[in-house]
């Protein structure tokens, strides 16, 4: 049975890495020792070593031990063999891209449907979806394709950010480039505002944090989800 | 030679679609009586059609008439017959994906090196770089590829945004990503902000507009280029 934290970001303003996450951890996480940590997302391109690092500081305040994927000369049998699992956040396009190329996508879907527990954030999120055509982030490598490991039944939008009120910017807004891909696409995007994020146990899957999210579908008003409700 | 104008924007705050440009456009496009223009990128899924009405509606303040892509039969030779192109803003994924699909990116890149006068905007300011890693778009379709056409030496990132501020956000701000981008990849990016446009005559690129250009490059500090100096 699948158990999964996909929380939009690992860290809210003025608070440390995964800090407000860290009650709903230490319960999601209970009798797990060691956490197989991937880190492939690089966020600002820091090293495996040095992001591995930072999630390892975060999780020894709940007295859980994280070994990077990089580690282990068999990153296959490392996810097979993994207690539980989290995929950082960072850049989108290069977590797919090493997944595929490590030839260990599927591995990991396998093992999410199988119960692994599972936490991930921003691009480590994302990709829980149907595809990655959904992220914010920039195409700065081009992976063999955007189809991701479909554990849940729609797409993230991670950091959802409402448009701004009075901005003078011209670029497109979240709402906008959502928009967009329902003109070609029909899967439902959730916006998960930094703060939310969603308990995934089974095929239930529940809305968490104090923010409302945003539901996009194709040919609909998007509306508001409030915290608590089945998603 | 070539003879391209490769803007940011189409549109700055409080003005009408392309009226900044309108003064410039008049004399880059002087002579020419029709316009080819390309929709592809679609902004906020538009049709074809309408969007071809704006650029349409836009242009007859300097007396120039435009004619979209799809018009013709045969998207090849109406780019080899055009007098003149335009592509404008909207999904640089689905305008790549496009081009690439009816097989006339190198038609493009062709005409563009024996000098047919181009405009481009956001996405189709995005294409003139050598790839499309540095676009903000959401990937809302996969594209056969990033490759774009080359025709300036270093890629474009449009709507150049500087961090904000006291922002709570913990998005990645645009400084980070191509950061980011830099860690994977050598190119040069100029960040343009709205209001900005490279003039590219043959082999000679000069920043327009009243503000200041970022640029990006590998394992250096980022730095401002001055109106009117040659990128």
């Amino acid at each position: 049975m699948k158990k999964l934290l996909v929380a939009s970001t690992s860290t809210i303003y003025g608070s440390g890495y995964l800090e407000y996450l860290l009650p709903t951890l230490k319960s999601f996480f209970v009798d797990v020792k060691t956490i197989l940590f991937i880190p492939y997302a690089r966020p600002s391109g820091i090293s495996y070593d040095e992001y591995t690092k930072i999630a390892k500081n975060a999780f020894s305040n709940i007295n859980i031990d994280v070994v990077g994927i990089h580690q282990f000369e068999n990153p296959k049998e490392a996810i097979l063999k993994a207690e539980a699992i989290f995929t950082g956040g960072g850049n989108t396009f290069e977590l797919v891209n090493q997944l595929y190329k490590k030839h260990i996508l599927s591995t990991l879907k396998k093992v999410l449907e199988n119960g692994t527990p599972y936490l991930g954030t921003s691009a480590g999120s994302n990709i829980c979806g149907v595809n990655m055509m959904n992220t914010n982030d920039m195409p700065i490598v081009y992976p063999p394709s955007f189809t991701t490991l479909g554990c849940i039944p729609f797409n993230i939008n991670a950091h959802y950010l409402d448009p701004i009120v009075g901005s003078t910017h011209k670029g497109e807004t979240r709402e906008t480039r959502i928009k967009e891909f329902h003109v070609f696409n029909g899967i439902d995007v959730l916006g998960l505002r930094e703060g939310s994020w969603l308990e995934v146990i089974g095929d239930e899957i529940i809305l968490k944090g104090d923010l409302t999210a945003r539901l996009f579908q194709q040919n609909k008003k998007p509306i508001e989800l409030e915290s608590g409700v089945k998603v």
